[in-house]
């Protein structure tokens, strides 16, 4: 089997994802990497930390530690660390694209992206909500956000929703397709062949009955039990606060928590530095850093580069299981979503 | 200074309370503890698990390790552990109760608490919603569920809500008295200055300036503000996903979450076994264990006592800080709620 080849996306230019894609290029890999971005501001950030940083075509399949093959997205303007500036949204948008029709298309097997400042884009005129949803409507794909460290995986089944629109979010329909999407990718994208989600439930006590909410008993509920009897392994719904205990823990592959700050409190106490974010039911894996773009430490060297060496990773191990697993072996990316 | 006079309340007779007393009895202690509860139910227990136990009167002032000093509230019919009977619920409600009064009167300074099954006082005809609202309503007090272990300190802005009523719970009114409620606790009863209460927004990433949610505008910041003014350090509204990190935990001595699934999952995780389960705001400390009446291990002595010898310690210690700041010093525990 051939290496899997990534695409790796600085994200906001200005922030420390230059540096932190300069320092993964230092590493030894077992995997190809290709950057999407500005030749400049990647020059810039080795120059900063005082790195080496050979930058090569996209074609000269050089992956020493060092080296970084290069698909040019130019900025509009020199980057200053720290300042970002609205006339580089464009680029940072468009290198996000580029790289997804890059997976698209078959030329690259998954993206890996560094944190992406959203006010900066907006103020460019660009509507963006966020990378997640960017390559979810590129590829026309129904997305599951999850996030995981060595310690636990947690997917949402609902994202970036005020607390208010979360219990009438999760509709029957709406919780199939998540709990699908989380089960076909922790199969294909993770090799595991029955996997066992647990599965929380939306109110306190998962509910106690009806006493604290019937969303368990009239929508919850009953897509598991439709689930289970199509072969899915899910435990619940379970109280949310013992769901996370080790002893439960170890019984799972992942947990789906039903809101964003029902499942990532625990997820980042249990390892910040480590985490990622990993966009499932597109038609490659997407691995992005667990952190945003800390414009003040932007240059300086002092960003903790961890995030997003799990992050690539990840992504690499995420590719090779597809890769392993495809029918034909020396094949593309293309394909359906997820 | 006098130690502090403990009350102890088993809790569910046919659970592990009663087993899990007569282990806290044989620690040694500088406390003075009295149980309130059934004679042959505490001998059952100790019986079961082949550990000594005197009972002595509950004047006896005997706080040697292995003697418990008991107040009689005699269960209407035998035990079998593991088995609940509603016949026994007003018993259980009986000894919490007479719990609550002997700190109301002043002849005890703090009140322990097993585990009690809901259902089961339910089943006895007894409408019970749990403990700590039936504490607040005997000593007619407006009180704060905190839940707190060696790693952080987490209270509830609400309970045991339905999710789709949280929003509309949190109003001005109630997180003022919440987090005054919360700041004086920690003033009094852990003998802390001038605490630090990080305050989490009630929507993800604290509502985004908005764009996720107005609560954070409308309530919780104005909120704040005014408390500010009158001489609280609050931080926040703060994300939740990244308020539980260790640098953010350290630089405060008390979490407030707005909600039961957004503070208690990631509490629970950073370390069960020694969690306790407090109520703020009555005229004396209450602790209770942070786990339920575990019927299946009743009797067998393989309960983990952690819980409850962490809640008698802790109870012990702010009742003595309360003791200690006490104008009349030899006096007794009545008060005005907090």
């Amino acid at each position: 089997m051939r290496p899997p080849r990534l695409a790796l996306v600085p994200g906001e230019p200005a922030g420390v994802g230059p540096e932190l894609c300069v320092r993964l290029a230092q590493r030894p890999r077992d995997y190809s990497l290709t950057a999407f971005g500005d030749r400049d501001t990647l020059q810039s950030a080795a120059d900063a930390l005082g790195l080496p940083l050979v930058m090569t075509p996209p074609d000269s399949a050089d992956d020493r530690a060092g080296t970084l093959a290069l698909v040019e997205v130019p900025n509009a303007t020199p980057v200053r660390f720290g300042q970002p500036d609205p006339l580089n949204a464009r680029a940072v948008i468009d290198a996000l694209l580029a790289a997804g029709a890059g997976c698209l298309d078959g030329g690259f097997d998954g993206v890996v992206t560094g944190p992406v400042h959203k006010a900066a884009i907006n103020a460019g005129g660009i509507a963006y909500s966020g990378t997640t949803e960017l390559l979810a409507n590129q590829a026309g794909c129904g997305v599951v956000m999850m996030l995981a460290n060595p310690t636990m995986r947690v997917a949402l089944a609902t994202t970036h929703l005020p607390l208010r629109q979360v219990a009438d979010a999760i509709t029957t329909q709406s919780l199939r397709h998540v709990l699908l999407t989380l089960h076909d990718a922790l199969q294909r994208d993770f090799g595991i062949d029955t996997p066992t989600i647990a599965v929380l439930g939306l109110n306190p006590h998962a509910g106690e009955d009806g006493v604290l909410g019937d969303e368990e008993i009239r929508v919850l509920q009953p897509v598991i039990e439709s689930l289970r009897g199509e072969g899915l392994r899910l435990l619940g719904p379970l109280p949310a606060d013992t769901a996370f205990l080790p002893a439960r823990l170890a019984q799972v592959d992942a947990v789906l928590a039903m809101y964003h700050d029902q499942g990532l409190p625990v997820l980042k106490f249990s390892g910040f530095e480590s985490a990622v974010n990993l966009t499932l039911g597109l038609p490659y894996p997407r691995v992005a850093v667990d952190h945003g773009t800390a414009l003040d430490l932007a240059g300086s060297g002092a960003a903790d580069p961890s995030s997003l060496f799990a992050a690539a990773d990840t992504c690499a191990r995420m590719a090779a299981t597809r890769l392993a697993h495809r029918h034909d072996p020396a094949g593309t990316a293309h394909g359906a979503c997820q």
